[in-house]
């Protein structure tokens, strides 16, 4: 902090704010973005990403070119989409080629991929989570588990892990970032203690991809599944993705057997054959609008650098928690993400006891998209290649005011009403 | 036809299409669509739909509007879209409201109703379908018969299901009109000999829908799933749908247990809760583009009236197989579909022992979109809002040229080659 910066024994945060953003070298990837409306700070880009440029016109060729003129013609492009998309998001989670394909939702891919894992692990009937895990994460492996006449066994907390996972266990899922909490898991540790069980491991990637370094590879993860439409801005329902490690895939057979999976597929033959690769993990035809969508935010990413998105995405992090700190702890916020920007993913939760009438107040009356997760937190999302100090600067002041000035009131609006 | 399409003793059949073209009651709907290159004739809608404008507008509108400016806030519309989309394909297929969903591909849709309407059977180990279903419609089958310990039957033929169906079947799983011949299955006789021996009915529209007229609740059908990028012109890959009875609703489990199938989804309760309602046939996140445009293309047919589609399909169809009769069947092609339009879906096939590099020869060289299926099939696509009669006149006027030339010359480009 400059002396500048400190005004009448105040430090003068937006100055703050401002060099910050001066200095950031991906500060110009906003502008390729749809403008948002400039009374709003969007601070939801890990529910759902903005809308890139890019996207608006690859949609558009896609639709009106490769459709609208190419049609059935262009599915000569269109058929290797979920491997070739894969690829590239394969690179942004330290995935070499041949084993991401972009396909159907995380929900469907995680009952494809879990299914596939417990069949592979005769005689050890456990799936393990988190009871934070994510709630299409515990329900799908828990339809999982009953399918197969297994059972899902949900820890306290993901620290529990290397303490349960024995020889009964199959399949260890985690999510790399806390959907509550932002809080970012050990996948080094975590991947090697169930290595060390002898069950496989299996991360949800969802709150990652896109805006945490991730080494699939090198750190010998078996199985990984996420969504596009946060830091991959790829639209909304956008296809998610799924990633078989090389050297299992022959050996996993996965429950859904599509004719995108046959080996041979337009030989329509009698019986299901799977291929012999990573296809045989696919089901139905592909979502070509949103494939396209996925390939032109992964690449955003790819050129602004994964290393440099993250040491962005921290850095806000810490900026929001020192302005938390100062502004908004005095009003009754605890900070419920890890304080060490090295454990934390890209959003920030704050804890309060009013937090749903909070957020609702700060949504409506303080034009600051944020959102409430139950009990009492409140999730600020920071999109490294969308969000500015300044947004960070601008939202928590807001908030600090819808705050006060709702607690000064006999019946303040939006606060009291437990929407 | 008039004495004036009779010139010189043969029929003037370009006179005759212009005819009923200017007695066509939809030939206004081709407008509507996105034009193709003026060099080719697209009979291909039975594998892809062509782009309706409306497509292209409303496409545009959900990108760049509701996601680029209305981001999460747009959840709030889009949440219902499955079920609102639903509705009008239901409109379509003769379904009363809350029973049809759009969602997921087809091949993840059939995965969900079969392995619920197995699991509904105790007792009951068979799935029953015939070998001329299509490829993912078999191999899903397969799969959930395999999962439960059951198994799948392949009948030689549809006509061999009312011998088959007894006491051991579960499910009794057919398409309604054949992707290799057009064939129109008779969906009352065999829902009705289905039920009689105890077994549930799952019926795939995917070549029907948009196109035949269906009444699933009238004929007391079970489940049915189909896809929208044929005759509903939703493009590539966009979202499938599924029906499933009212009256079964309730007592179905489908196994991808997502949350958005979910009782309270936001609630992030512990385990998983079905809705009561259709609802539980949901799992992941919608593809709300797709859904869009699975919109547009239900609203255009929903207009044009699907009594007067059919009606206009089955004139294409019975114009194309005098023309084949006149013009083909002495170049060596036979009828591979039905004679008799009752008993025909939207496209027609014929049946020529080169018919590999004939259709490759009539794609390149003719510009006319058909398709191959094995083993010696071409399938000429009507989609009766785009196609016109004059199309299906110039197209087997083409066919018939590349043929006759091809059959002059020594080595005819394109059509020994077996590629």
């Amino acid at each position: 902090m400059k002396r500048s910066d400190v005004v009448g024994g105040a430090v003068d945060w937006t100055a703050q704010a401002r060099e910050l953003d001066m200095a950031d070298p991906l500060a110009e990837f906003a502008e390729r973005f749809v403008a948002a409306d400039p009374d709003v700070i969007y601070l939801n880009g890990n529910s759902l990403g903005r809308l890139p440029l890019g996207a608006v016109a690859r949609l558009r060729e896609v639709v009106e070119q490769e459709w609208g003129r190419g049609l059935v013609g262009s599915w000569s492009r269109w058929i290797t989409q979920p491997q070739m998309v894969g690829d590239l998001v394969g690179r942004l989670v330290g995935a070499a080629q041949g084993q991401v394909l972009v396909c159907d939702s995380t929900s469907v891919n995680l009952y494809k991929l879990a299914s596939a894992a417990l069949a592979a692990r005769p005689g050890r009937p456990v799936l393990l989570t988190d009871a934070g895990n994510f709630p299409t994460d515990r329900y799908v492996l828990e339809s999982v588990a009953r399918a197969a006449g297994g059972r899902l066994v949900l820890l306290d907390t993901i620290d529990d892990v290397s303490a349960a996972v024995d020889e009964q266990v199959a399949v260890v899922s985690l999510s790399l970032v806390s959907y509550l909490t932002g809080a970012l898991a050990d996948m080094r540790e975590l991947t090697q203690v169930s290595h060390a069980a002898g069950a496989l491991v299996l991360w949800d990637l969802s709150h990652a991809v896109g805006a945490v370094s991730v080494e699939l590879d090198a750190l010998d993860v078996d199985l990984a599944v996420g969504c596009t439409y946060k830091y991959l801005n790829a639209g909304p329902g956008s296809p998610a993705f799924l990633y078989v490690r090389r050297a299992l895939q022959a050996g996993l057979q996965q429950p859904i057997w599509g004719w995108f999976g046959q080996r041979d597929q337009f030989a329509m033959g009698a019986h299901y054959d799977p291929a012999p690769d990573l296809r045989r993990f696919l089901a139905g035809s592909p979502d070509v609008l949103g494939l396209a969508a996925v390939a032109v935010g992964a690449e955003m990413v790819l050129e602004a650098g994964i290393d440099r998105v993250q040491e962005k995405g921290r850095r806000l992090g810490d900026f929001l928690i020192t302005l938390a700190d100062a502004w908004l702890a005095p009003l009754g916020f605890g900070l419920a993400s890890p304080r060490a920007a090295t454990q934390r993913g890209m959003h920030v939760s704050l804890r309060h006891p009013s937090a749903r009438p909070i957020a609702q107040a700060v949504i409506e009356r303080g034009r600051v998209i944020v959102d409430f997760r139950m009990p009492d937190l409140i999730r600020f999302g920071l999109s490294p290649l969308t969000t500015s100090f300044g947004d960070v600067c601008a939202a928590l002041e807001s908030v600090r005011d819808v705050v006060a000035s709702g607690m000064d009131e006999a019946t303040p609006v939006g606060l009291t009403a437990d929407r």
